[in-house]
């Protein structure tokens, strides 16, 4: 049976390129995208593409260069996922939140060859070019501009010689799209960081584009003729793959400049949205938008959110406005999602809360992962399905990244131990259902417990006067490391009525006691991040000059013992 | 970029092998199998495989060794679909149709070094051992035989002195499955035809197998806890992949051993059926047992029929019923379906008999497949998308098979050209939609028209006196074929009322002139197979003895006009 070849008629590099030439036959005449008053239809857009794909190739673009795009959620955004790897090269989506500085770097790191700029980002653009000539060195060439002007309403900006639309224009509708003879090969660049030296740029292949795609689709249950409103960014992942992922199902691409509530809502109402993707943080949003613009909708809107668990608070009142929450965990190395929390029907009877709790698990493998597992720290073993014991969660299977762009380290470092490591650290349930704790390198080993920081500062957060909580490791004599937490109290002077061993009696009589803190530091503010997340690396420095003061009580064996131990056997 | 190279957590061979760790690990307490009494869960149906797949490893089955069975739905039918594999070997499912010397042909031609035997087929499976080891030769061995007792209702049965639980029983469940390293290595041997002396065994491969598998649960719209009835033979296609499928959904397999009407809807109520396959011929069974056993279905059934069109009469009453019919099209060289006719919302306000004209067509392709089109006949350009121009269906893309085992001339054939040729001619519709007409070997070319031997047959079942119709090529001496149609009529003596001129003149009234028969020969009975289908190599034989009478029309030029010219433009 080894003698069976390979051949054209049998083997055919997987790519997600396919599902748009499928879409144009099978599906000509439905329609591919809605953009205000712009609408095409799959042998449009397969046509669009073809043009170019081919006016790309006539600006010298080849195998495995890079085409960079800064631009919303408009339909070149979507054209570019496709005609991009029809000419050959690689497409790197830019975060249209970035600052001209950090555009710069990874136009130098990626050495985009093209840059297409929608016409609002022609400013930042033309800054990010400024500073990478600037910048001198053999990668500091500027790239070729291309504006994308908006399609529904032309501006008539420019930045250079070249125009989106008349780059399609001129392309060539019966031009054979590039060859692709190894599915291994790249189809998108997307960056994770880039603010240091050595920016983090996820390479994915043409295999695991399709993979993942497919993979999602099918487990997320989208059926036939999905009408997808993009109010994810398709720079995220390349829209968690659903850019490639409309084209298989033919469904309705619902494109939108601005994902303001008003926005969201009148795309829902006017295209009969079905389904669209969206962080937890969004779903604020969507009660405030629905109380302003609609009552409940007329038809359910399933929605796919990832990036943080979903809200208990607020999963409750988006649900019973007409969105079917599903949840899904993943990262940009994972070609998006890499987990998903699948519904199981027999919780449909549970209470909200504790639906919410099994919601905002991580949930089972994609499909198109062979495996994933929890690893107990430093081990390879896996963590006991108790719902308890955390470990680093690890993935492998064909939608992992081919690799870091020029960065053989951090690629080398990822897939230590044939797995690629997440760098979250979560728990196995006794149903095969995973759940993150906490991210690894925040987790406090203390005295061989490891205690997830996170799971602390929900407890501190209930405390009346805690406004803010950042929970770190911190020096301890006889335990290793023990948790030191930063507070920010609610209102001024609070400091003189609530005291440090306040707040540590109430986290002792609130969770086991080695979980604790063994110090708190008061401050009147927090180092936070852009994106409002608490900047831990500060915090712990000054956690490293702490020394925990050792308790008579620590000596006690019970302080250590697993929770259910402690309190179940009363030793 | 293309010094990121493929490492263990990247890049994972694609096997279905994967859906059942996966399942074991995802859905570890639901329900895997039913059958009668017997339940078992997605984790026992795991250690089940583990345990059997070290069996046979210990009986010296490695890399692949082919693994025959002989077995109705009962669960290990379904066990060795993963168990095979997982020891390295390939699985080969016997018809159980099939006659003792056809099966030793198949034993004979796989060289089987295994054989595991349902308790029902021992008498049958002997049979083609002893006429295997008597034909002599080197490849006449006598494959062991594992005897399958009925797992719910042993019957003691035996033939040798292996027993199927037993293996099991003895099995490791710590053994680690075989590690496979090549997604293109073989999975299953599936023979399609055996009665002559080179049979048509088709190879799958992992890669193929996989990707088949979760485009037809896609395409499909199988959602989340399907239970799955197996009313289709699992030796078809491996169960038209579902086997491999319904762990990958982790859905319900309901196996019974006989598919009556009374066990098929016994099973559909206790066990709350929500998909099932079946060919369009089981249709009526359906319908007459509802009379005897039911009403209504209480909730809506899934069917995916195949292997010929649904016909209209049946189509609108099995709906009314309660069971929703989806219609693919496939072979076994496609690893099962290739096209399917997926369902546009629109057409649900169609009238009945529209919807049965649009569900009668084969469809679209499969997202496994990469490609598919209609040739022209003896050309290498595609047919236009006109509804009414035939051509052969070819296909292309991972879903393919491997090829013919041990046949590299029928290999070679099969994918001449770059693509698998279907042998099935057919038409595009201008909706991208494919419609079959008939076997390319039935096809009359008449002057350069392509007449579709069905149609004409269609035509003439609707003749009153016509019983029985089949139409096949003779000879003609100016339009190089013509059509000559051999019929039964309805009751005796008939021809003396019905003459040749009679149903020539019939025809020549409902279709354009060129497809109507030239000549008429009436029988008592048509030539048959088995399955009831007209062997119509015999009756060529015949008509080529005859030459169609040159008459004077013939020679006008608008009888071979393409009907949309010769009617409107009335020349």
């Amino acid at each position: 049976m080894d003698q069976l070849e390979k051949c054209s008629a049998n083997y055919v590099p997987l790519s997600p390129i396919t599902f748009l030439k499928r879409a144009a036959s099978a599906y000509p005449d439905r329609t591919s995208i809605v953009y205000g008053r712009t609408h095409f239809s799959w042998m449009q857009t397969y046509e669009r593409c073809c043009r170019l794909a081919s006016s790309i190739r006539s600006l010298h673009i080849s195998k495995n260069y890079v085409v960079s795009i800064l631009a919303p959620n408009v339909p070149a955004m979507y054209e570019m996922h496709f005609a991009v790897p029809m000419a050959g090269a690689v497409l790197n989506p830019i975060n249209t939140r970035l600052d001209a500085s950090t555009i710069a770097i990874h136009l130098r790191h990626s050495e985009a060859k093209l840059f297409f700029v929608d016409w609002e980002f022609i400013k930042v653009a033309s800054d990010a070019i400024n500073i990478l000539v600037a910048s001198g060195g053999p990668t500091s060439v500027s790239p070729l501009v291309v504006v994308i002007d908006d399609i529904d309403n032309p501006t008539g900006a420019r930045l250079g010689e070249l125009e989106y639309e008349d780059l399609i224009r001129r392309g060539d509708p019966d031009a054979e799209p590039h060859h692709i003879t190894d599915e291994w090969d790249p189809i998108t660049l997307n960056y994770t960081s880039g603010t240091t030296s050595a920016p983090k740029g996820v390479v994915y292949s043409h295999r695991g584009a399709y993979l993942n795609t497919l993979s999602l689709l099918l487990q997320w249950g989208v059926g036939s003729e999905p009408v997808y409103l993009w109010s994810l960014p398709m720079f995220h992942c390349n829209g968690w793959t659903f850019t490639w992922g409309l084209a298989a199902q033919g469904g309705v691409n619902v494109c939108i400049r601005k994902t303001s509530a008003a926005d969201i809502y009148s795309a829902i109402i006017a295209h009969g949205v079905t389904h669209m993707c969206c962080v937890p943080a969004a779903f604020d949003m969507l009660i405030e938008g629905s109380r302003m613009h609609v009552g409940p909708l007329l038809s359910q809107v399933h929605v796919l959110t990832g990036g943080a668990p979903p809200p208990a608070s607020l999963l409750d009142h988006v649900e019973n406005m007409g969105f079917k929450v599903s949840h899904a965990y993943g990262m940009t190395e994972a070609t998006g999602a890499a987990l998903i929390c699948e519904w199981q029907a027999h919780w449909d009877l549970l209470p909200a809360d504790e639906r919410a709790r099994l919601k905002a698990r991580q949930g089972v493998s994609m499909l198109s992962l062979a495996d994933v597992d929890v690893k107990k720290l430093n081990s390879t073993d896996s963590v006991p399905r108790d719902g308890n014991t955390m470990g680093e969660i690890v993935l492998r299977g064909s939608n992992i990244m081919k690799g870091y762009f020029k960065n053989p380290e951090a690629t080398a470092k990822a897939f230590e131990g044939g797995w690629f490591s997440t760098g979250d650290a979560g728990v196995m349930h006794p149903d095969g259902y995973i759940e993150i704790k906490d991210r690894l390198k925040d987790v406090i080993i203390s005295g061989g417990e490891n205690i997830s920081s996170v799971e602390v500062e929900t407890v501190l957060h209930q405390h009346p006067a805690v406004s803010q909580a950042a929970v770190v490791a911190m020096p301890h004599p006889k335990w290793g490391e023990s948790p030191c937490a930063f507070i920010v109290l609610k209102g001024d002077r609070m400091e003189n009525i609530v005291k440090e061993e306040d707040i540590i009696a109430y986290c002792q009589k609130n969770m086991p006691r080695f979980m604790a803190p063994k110090k708190v530091v008061f401050k009147d503010e927090l180092p936070m991040t852009n994106k409002k997340t608490v900047i831990k690396s500060e915090l712990r420095k000054i956690a490293k000059g702490f020394t925990a003061v050792l308790e008579q009580k620590s000596n006690d064996v019970r302080e250590h013992l697993p929770e259910w131990l402690s309190t179940m056997s009363k030793l």
